[in-house]
């Protein structure tokens, strides 16, 4: 089992290694060395940034009839108010500024009608996910994960390091 | 049964008056005469903009641990190639362009290491969701649906009517 999990891995990283800048194959090979095996989970959500909560929030539930929106709560530790659009098989996050120095702050001033903001992606182990991310050459905002909207940990990934996308983790250790 | 539905729109509607301009509030009314009842389905995909689809490839299949990367497929008619991503609840659909006439090449030109561009969701019913989310104020890109990367009805909505969100409708009669 564990030799059938190692060959797959290796098989993927050398196909990977044609699409991969020197430096980012000898960090993946290097990785490998130690880390154990993991998979990517569940899309956790999507996060919309929006101006306005109220009418987002009316958008969704009344515009493209969305099943359940949640009310608004204050994050102030993560300087957002959440609202959540159920869809069934994921979520989507509204965020709005909450305070002074929000994260998203930034991002709405240069997209004023909002915007899809993130991705949120469930993983088992998020400080063994970090450890080969980082070996990779995946850079994290910040050092350790911090407890998120749903009381687990979180961490968000670089979008210089993810094409792009700034990524979230969440861990879920029971599902994925 | 109808009545309840009715009694439950109505009632949404009115919170939502809160939020929406007397333009919107009146479009809604006059909305909610004549248009069947529908609720959104899943989030079919969340599409990612490439700019290098075999490392974007390489990238959720090799380095975040992605259960399964399909091989990318030329859609001429759509100007992509598409990759899809499982991530076991839904998908990410990577995006490069096809030809000179790619509809993601202005969006690669302004987001050049790649970006979010757009969601994907499931409705049981296009044409009768398009009636209702015009008579809101919702504009869609093209004046019908056409037939997207699964073969199936598609349609997309003008960001400007979507909280600055590109939202593609795609249509699952048999499962949201």
């Amino acid at each position: 089992m564990l030799l059938t999990s190692l060959y797959r891995r290796i098989s993927a990283r050398v196909v990977a290694r044609t699409a991969l800048s020197t430096t980012r194959r000898t960090l993946i090979t290097e990785a490998l060395k130690d880390s154990p095996a993991w998979k990517l989970g569940h899309l956790n959500h999507v996060a919309i940034a929006v101006p306005d909560m109220a009418q987002a929030s009316a958008f969704w539930r009344d515009v493209m009839q969305a099943e359940k929106v949640s009310e608004s709560v204050p994050m102030p530790e993560h300087g957002v108010y959440t609202v959540f659009v159920e869809l069934g098989n994921t979520k989507i996050e509204l965020l709005h500024p909450y305070g002074d120095k929000s994260p998203i702050a930034g991002f709405l001033a240069k997209n004023k009608s909002g915007g899809i903001h993130h991705i949120c992606l469930n993983v088992p182990d998020i400080q063994q996910a970090l450890t080969t991310l980082r070996a990779s050459g995946v850079q994290s905002l910040n050092d350790e994960p911090k407890t998120g909207a749903h009381g687990l940990p979180v961490v968000f990934l670089h979008p210089k390091t993810c094409g792009g996308v700034l990524v979230e983790l969440e861990e879920h250790r029971n599902r994925c």
